[in-house]
């Protein structure tokens, strides 16, 4: 017992004592800002000081944890609806299912919630939950990235991969507030970022309560209980964690993020001297063709509340060093 | 740093190694179904072992571990809505707040819903959150139980204490799923029973954020958005977790528990020899007129649901040798 403990033990004071935290960071302003917040935060003593239990840290997934180039729920969408026009061939002259199996974004676009409602009710609703996850489970074991070649799996940010590690190290409490369903990111969220299901907020279906003669299941009915975006995502935070997260990253594209990172904001302001509370603010800038991609946002609002809020803007092209693991890990997903 | 970790390791070794961990238990078929439980399903090599992320046990609030006669926060509305009338004696003669000060459960019960959503909005909507916060707070620091005498916070059962802590100690994740309103409960559920904010899942308003001078908060609106009770307790389990309970435990009232003791229900019968996996339900029947109090429930539901699936019902009068904290304690609540 007695070196199961000390074992246990060794292991969490080697995460603790790290000498380079974030080693796949650039030094810069960002890098900088993070390990002073989390120095200020975690240091008995400090001013800036948060007791553990309120050291909440929320992050977007798409586009924050990793790419959203394309949506890799889509991709799932799409495979499923493959899979049924290959047993059904009827459905690929059936629309949506003829614009998703052809790329008709214009369509898709075009139609909006009633189509997008269709897709979802083939794919991910009229089954039950075990099944659903089940279809995820099987989807990711093979499905890779179009355009990195590289499996889902192995391509969660490097560098935020060690940003969750150093937070973790420092008793962070790590939640994804995700604007994809909780169901499809809670199947991975263990695995690729040591976060498990009961931290992932996130977009879902209603479901209810059948009485099979096994025993009960929770069916997945066709309709949204909850799109987790934008004005949503602080009102789905509280109503899952209760208290007011001292962190927030998420990331330019919809302004999806903006009011996620407004409700973990303090107003802390080290360089004029006011510091009602510390928090901290990642805003993540997709501004790396060559490594990863670039893109920005119709109206720069992300980018625009993250100057009139004083958060940090992370240049993926500046400030990371490495984007995905190094390639000998990527076969072994972590 | 070595001396904190090893103090840290010797307390969980401590809680871990405890010699009588239900002392306030009855011995008895109850007392011995849940040392059992525990035991195989945390002992390695077990053909029952759960692993720890699967250690998922969810507890009812009002009558599970803590009185509900009145319910609390009734007793909460009413404090609220005395206060009202004392700033504007108008009220006094305007439905459902007469009917509330004058105790007139005849009236109320006739005005539905209705009436319940005026209370609602009057007493815990149309203010953010810090405030409706604040007011819970200096309710629960002076409140006390009209007929037992003592403060709410010194009411929680001391049985149920005891299998929380029995349970943490084996590293199961205790989730509070109380038909009351999450917000309310999550005050004082750290401080009663040790369950952080983030594990409690309940009833809530509608809530929108809202943008003020000093930052955003969260308004709270006059509407229902969640009811957890019944059937969608086990939908919302899922929503908040994204596992299924290994144990589960409620009480005889109204029939609330039944769809969460089923969720959590494996199909365990150590009596018939088959085990498709180790779980464990607790139906609480409130027997006890002389410690406690003593109510049955009109169909029978809760009652007839436990011996359907061979749940264990627990008696308050045979199965706890005490009900709340020693005297001496009482002033001190946990």
């Amino acid at each position: 017992m007695i070196a199961l403990l000390l074992s246990a033990c060794t292991r969490s004071g080697a995460a603790t004592q790290s000498q380079s935290p974030l080693a796949a960071w650039n030094d810069g302003p960002v890098k900088r800002a993070i390990l002073d917040f989390v120095e200020r935060t975690t240091t008995p003593g400090n001013n800036d000081f948060i007791p553990v239990e309120d050291r909440i840290a929320t992050f977007d997934h798409d586009g924050t944890l990793w790419p959203e180039e394309p949506i890799v729920q889509a991709v799932f969408v799409n495979a499923r609806v493959k899979a049924a026009a290959a047993a059904n061939p009827g459905l690929k002259q059936r629309q949506p299912f003829k614009a998703i199996l052809e790329g008709d974004l214009g369509y898709l676009r075009d139609a909006g919630e009633p189509a997008l409602m269709e897709l979802l009710a083939m794919t991910s609703a009229n089954m039950t939950d075990g099944e659903y996850t089940a279809h995820v489970r099987e989807f990711f074991a093979t499905a890779r990235h179009p355009k990195l070649g590289l499996p889902f799996r192995a391509l969660a940010y490097r560098p935020m991969l060690e940003l969750l590690d150093y937070l973790r190290a420092r008793d962070f409490q790590i939640f994804i507030s995700t604007g994809g369903g909780a169901d499809f990111v809670r199947v991975i969220s263990q695995e690729l970022y040591g976060v498990p299901p009961e931290r992932v907020i996130g977009s879902a279906l209603k479901k209810e309560l059948r009485r099979e003669s096994g025993g009960v299941v929770l069916w997945r009915k066709p309709a949204v209980a909850v799109i987790n975006d934008k004005e949503t995502k602080p009102v789905n935070i509280d109503a899952h964690v209760g208290k007011r997260p001292v962190m927030a990253a998420g990331n330019v594209r919809s302004g999806g993020d903006i009011a996620m990172l407004e409700y973990s904001d303090r107003g802390d302001r080290p360089d004029t001297g006011s510091q009602p509370a510390a928090s901290l603010q990642l805003m993540i800038n997709h501004d790396d063709a060559a490594r990863e991609f670039a893109y920005g946002e119709k109206d720069g609002a992300s980018l625009a509340a993250a100057r009139a809020h004083g958060w940090h803007v992370v240049s993926i092209k500046r400030d990371w060093r490495a984007v995905f693991a190094p390639a000998g890990d990527q076969q072994n997903p972590p």
